[in-house]
């Protein structure tokens, strides 16, 4: 038998404490932006209403709005802009200071701005939320045009494909015929290897970093287990939470799937330098199921964090869009579509990535060579993993430069 | 605006389907084995009852049954036992074929048994299911010994060398005094060290695989999705659901914290090989959210697995366990816990190991030569990962084989 008072109602962490479930009290059921909310820097664009967007899974949007923000000015030739595209859980807000519609200065705010090495003086540059997503482009969270109500788990697969398209759209818009370059890492880097693939005529530069032609079966079964962990939520409600009063949305689901993809984005080294195994609090003489080591407390914090500022649904449709990614489909294999690509490519790959180990990058470089086509593979030292085309800015800047400023033709 | 028709009510898979909440109609809330099932190859042993068993960690129990398993027979000098120690989700029938209380063959019948490495027509092969596991020791799908109901959350936090103490006073009951080897692979590997440093005289070769001399960052990351997948299944009841009715256990979240791990259980090369981007079903001219590759099923045949066979507050506890194993704890740091071990020992990694990568066993063996003890490290080449310890059976008997020969002193 168990002593009596020494496991029993003795005040000991028998059930996950709050933190687990996180700030379950007053949150919004989504972290999406949603109209209404301020715009800090946004700019949008509605795309043509007369005629439906047809999706490359099947489906069909009408009236398909695009949030964007640019900084620096476009030529009058219109020859120095430059396509940034953000990954998974970034959004447009790819530079500048936190705004009243942004919680956190830009993502690659040390990269882009004036001086910065995507110079802003020099260079107009361009970032749009992706179609799917929550940060002011059409996706799950947007209302729908026609009735009342939110799309939630009706609005359609997305591929990479769909999301690049929206962005030639803008481009259209802006009345810019070519980019200067287009860049991007992670889901970001997909987009640009569709923009170069797609648009061969529009793209005079390709730089994607960290990413992959064709999602690997271990980058799906990540993605899937992220998901179920949303799935698994009964606050998902099989994606119908919107109306759901606040404290009553997919958060704690929505933490777990990035709790999941924090530890693919980071590296070992780098959780043991700064975690080790530091426990929260002393471990003491009684050991409890729900103590955590600070590990677990980053984890914590980084997926709480992240439901307060994305939604769930746009989680699944955005993760879907990478696993349905291989530049191949359709096109009759992956060494085709390479061949489309004219631009030439800067392959930035990070040695510590566990998510899209450098020999994806290094295979890209070898695949658009192998077809006649130029491409340079540079890789990043860092010990951050996945995330480090993010952190290592000084050396995504020393490759970038002098890759700008190459003449192409 | 959606295409009516396209999109609402026709069918697609909006919500997940059934497989990601798996077989949640006939099953038995936890799949622990209980009083009344069939025994198959189980013994038991009871510890003595006159006192209690303090743990590590604080808590204390009363009354623990130990299920084991032996294969051979021991010598009357007592001079040819081996203790085989499991991993995290295995149990006593490391040997031998599927029987009434066992639904598969031996976790490692391809190495144990009559002409094989582990070669029972001389040796006396010994393993216990852990303390804290369900498969018949006491762990919290246990009933109470003194009322009705079961331990469930109230089971108290065990450590590695609890374990291990249940299998010394097994060890006594069967009058072994010395082991010839103690073997296993990760957790089990865990074990194997810890018996070697807390019962030095008791050891004669030690043959720790896969496995880890404290839990580093991100092992404690990966396990602690696993626990936050199990509390985020409301079918978990904060641990409660001894009682519930068939069907209405923690299936899903246990299949989830089964799919995150089965992921670092293996690699990406093998993965790639296995299931590249293969589709359950070919993609068609629609994509749907819940559509499946088949790694996804792969994920889901592993969980859905594990969901049937094992309990979801074990896996809590034994992750736990491994997340707080530090042979350097409460000893002086690790060199002074290293400098107990009098035991040769045969540091086994694996090169593709993303889980407990080959540097630790590496950094294990150094560690115990740096202190004046014997230590030597083999690698198996083997794209499977973790789990090659499981499957490269060849190579695993290829180095333990003369090990065992080896004379000690």
């Amino acid at each position: 038998m168990i002593e009596a008072g020494t496991h029993w109602a003795d005040g000991s962490l028998l059930a996950p404490p709050p933190w687990i479930q996180p700030h379950a009290s007053t949150l919004p059921a989504t972290g999406a932006w949603r109209p209404g909310d301020p715009l800090g820097q946004r700019q949008f664009m509605r795309m043509a209403v007369d005629r439906p967007f047809v999706l490359a899974g099947g489906g069909q949007l009408h009236d398909i709005t695009v949030a964007f923000e640019t900084w620096g000015k476009l030529s009058p030739q219109a020859d120095n802009a430059i396509l940034v595209c953000h990954a998974l859980t970034g959004d447009s807000h790819a530079a500048g200071p936190a705004d009243a519609g942004h919680a956190a200065p830009g993502w690659w705010d040390d990269l882009i701005g004036p001086g910065k090495a995507l110079d802003t003086e020099r260079w107009f540059v361009v970032c749009a939320n992706v179609l799917g997503g929550c940060q002011g482009t059409s996706g799950p969270a947007s209302p729908l045009p026609d009735r009342l109500g939110h799309y939630g788990p009706h609005f359609p697969v997305v591929t990479i494909r769909d999301i690049v398209r929206t962005q030639a759209r803008l481009a259209d818009a802006l009345r810019i015929d070519r980019w200067h370059a287009v860049i991007g890492g992670s889901m970001g880097g997909m987009q640009a290897l569709e923009w170069a693939i797609m648009y061969p005529d529009r793209v005079d530069r390709l730089v994607p970093m960290a990413t992959c032609t064709a999602a690997t079966a271990q980058q799906i079964a990540w993605w899937s287990t992220g998901r179920r962990a949303i799935a698994l939520d009964p606050k998902w409600r099989d994606g119908h939470y919107y109306d759901a009063k606040p404290g009553d949305g997919p958060h704690a689901g929505l933490a777990l799937a990035r709790m999941i993809s924090q530890v693919t984005f980071r590296s070992d080294d780098v959780f043991t330098d700064r975690f080790g195994r530091e426990p929260v609090e002393p471990l003491g003489g009684t050991f409890e199921m729900w103590q955590r080591f600070e590990v677990e407390r980053y984890l914590d914090y980084h997926g709480a964090k992240l439901s307060r500022r994305f939604d769930a649904n746009s989680y699944l449709l955005l993760t879907k869009a990478m696993d349905l990614h291989d530049v191949g489909r359709g096109r009759g294999g992956e060494a085709a579509a390479l061949k489309r690509i004219s631009a030439p490519t800067l392959s930035v790959g990070i040695n510590s990535d566990i998510l899209y180990p450098s020999y994806q990058q290094l295979d890209l470089a070898d695949g658009i060579e192998a077809v006649g086509g130029s491409a340079t593979y540079v890789e990043i030292d860092s010990p951050h993993g996945h995330d480090a085309f993010l952190i290592a800015i000084d050396q995504v800047a020393a490759a970038l430069v002098p890759f700008l400023e190459k003449p192409v033709r």
